[in-house]
């Protein structure tokens, strides 16, 4: 049995399909202490970071590592590969480095980052945020899950002291150079014929929510007329933003997730939240997106005698991964392509600190954040193989 | 205290705002063990029937007696008053007719109609569209709260036996008549200067499920033109239903609860279900309004390449109240106004089978449910006094 078959069961969603494994949940805890127990397994010390992230050191802890790893957590009713695959083969490289032989000279880690997805408090990448210093501990620590629990609290549950989350500048210097593995999330490998490839960039990608405020009231009694309805500006802001990204080279914009309160049939809503998210290759592509999504949605709530409010949720500018680092991984592995990707990565986060570099997966489908998600065991294999290859080169 | 500020604490919906009272859930059922006292309070013996809604009696049980009641569910996030008001008002106007050494000849009865709004198990007037035979109890037993439990299961939890729910012939013929104190849900006795008035009909109107299915996939990776985003047919429907009300007269078409699957921010949507409210004078004009909706949504789907299903979840006609019962109310209480009504009521189900009245009191705003819905003190003790009055003249 293969690693990632060996936690198939764990954190099913009955109600969406696939997994719903969000951070310091029972599903998400149950994986963290199964890469404890399978680095402890192969002797690797295991440690929690102030931010809630899992490093496991082949080696003594100490800087200049070559750290890999990715993620355990998962978007809503999202699918097998995303996150696990980046962990369970950076185990599995580590053993096939033992099998032959290869002692590292620079320290060498795997890393488990919490809450990649922002499946439960709303930003991606938060682990590594807060360990680069990306987000403010204030505004993490204020952040709520759909069910009003603080992050705060949660890290509480999770055996964390919230106060002392944050930048974490002993474990940046530890790291000397990041490499994720990862299911590709689109069709570049297909297209390209390879198993395997080697990141270029990240979009500018960033969240935002747009709160419309009306007027609750009674579905069967309330005339037209007398309506202050924020469920009709918040349908034309999603049309918006399919019409603001179309005018884009390469940009995309979704609304995924959208809650009108109070949510009865027979209920006009006082109030209704979008989340957008909003991706473009450069920031002022992506800011012309979502400003012109913003100038839309403010009309059709000035329409309906709505208020509208804009919050920024998360932002990340366009990532460039170290072109010297891509080289030598690319050539390592024998001339692998290198391709962008429209989705986001703790790689990326990590960019902006140190030598950073990603292997993708190919995904025959090209669907991810859904059931559907899927790489061939061969193809994952080739994975294993590949980053044990760019391991053992940078390690060595 | 008035016996509606004994319940002000109730069921408060912190997250909302206002009150969330969900049929057999807790607060539901402490609002009616507190009915069950209170009716005991006054040597009135109560009984659930089997569908669960409860029935208190001054008198022996039986033939031709007159009845009177509400409901004690709401909304979520709904207002004290609606449905409430007209149980209290009940209580208050038997204390008023003792007080005034008044003997019914015909037995008298206070019920409480379980579900009403629907708010749990999506059909409203479950309890006495159950009593009337106007669902059929398989398909009740089979409908489910968003937690997925049945109404079936929770029938169990709440004492009854979901094998026997379904129509109770003994408990209609037991209904002489019905009247029904409500708060008003428009401006009608507002722009009529009268604290009470009388019902002369309820709007057609009925709901409907529409599951928009396309395909899950995700938010950053996925190219524009490799999209099958059912959130986007889905916000052209709420438009739709905008449009297709206000080309028939007096129509009504509402989306209140919108739910995309998973549901996450960086996540296109496998699926989406909207929910329809939609009401007009009549059938034809309301079937008329669903069919352009449908239309229109169905060319939506289309152009996103997604299906469109849609259920009707529940459906009732125009309802005309009984005209000599309405004039024999009105001048028992010196003539006041009838005014028709869009919002839906259990008396507006029992209009098929027995005589029934429907007594509104003045909501200064007109708004409903919403934690706004209001009616003044003066006006309710109005409505005790007018509901008084009519259960005196039709009981003695």
């Amino acid at each position: 049995m293969t690693l990632l078959a060996a936690i198939d069961d764990v954190g099913r969603d009955r109600k969406r399909g696939g997994y719903s494994r969000h951070v310091f949940e029972p599903a998400e805890r149950q994986l963290r202490e199964w890469f404890v127990e399978e680095a402890q397994r192969r002797d690797m010390a295991v440690r929690c970071d102030r931010n809630g992230n899992l490093w496991a050191w082949w080696g003594e802890p100490g800087p200049d590592a070559i750290v890999t790893g990715s993620h355990l957590d998962s978007v809503p009713g999202g699918g097998a590969f995303d996150g696990p695959l980046g962990v369970t083969s950076a185990l599995e490289a580590v053993d096939t480095l033992r099998a032959n032989g290869f002692t590292p000279v620079r320290p060498l880690a795997i890393v488990v980052f919490a809450e990649e997805e922002g499946g439960r408090f709303g930003v991606p990448c938060l682990g590594s945020r807060l360990l680069t210093g990306a987000i403010d501990p204030d505004a993490a620590r204020r952040l709520h899950d759909l069910t009003g629990v603080s992050f705060a609290e949660a890290a509480v549950e999770a055996g964390l002291d919230p106060a002392r989350i944050g930048r974490d500048d002993e474990a940046i210097a530890n790291i000397g150079t990041f490499v994720e593995l990862h299911v590709e999330q689109g069709r570049g490998l297909i297209d390209l014929g390879a198993p395997v490839g080697v990141a270029s960039s990240i979009l500018a990608h960033g969240r935002w929510r747009f709160t419309f405020t009306g007027e609750g009231n009674h579905a069967g009694a309330t005339l037209l007329g007398d309506r202050r309805d924020p469920m009709v500006p918040a349908a034309e802001m999603v049309l918006a933003a399919r019409i603001a990204a179309s005018e884009v080279d390469d940009a995309r914009a979704t609304v995924g997730r959208l809650v009108p309160n109070p949510g009865g049939t027979n209920v006009i809503a006082s109030t209704v939240d979008v989340w957008l998210d909003a991706r473009a290759d450069n920031d002022p592509d992506t800011r012309q997106v979502v400003t012109r999504i913003q100038e839309l949605a403010t009309d059709a709530a000035a329409r309906e005698n709505c208020e509208l409010n804009v919050v920024e949720e998360s932002y990340g500018g366009t990532v460039v991964f170290d072109a010297g680092l891509r080289d030598t991984v690319s050539s390592a592995l024998g001339g692998v392509p290198a391709l962008p990707t429209g989705a986001g990565h703790d790689a990326g986060i990590l960019a902006a600190h140190v030598p950073t570099a990603m292997l993708f997966v190919r995904n025959p489908t090209g669907v991810s954040h859904a059931p559907e998600e899927h790489a061939e065991p061969d193809d994952c294999q080739a994975g294993v193989a590949a980053l044990a290859t760019v391991l053992g080169r940078l390690a060595g």
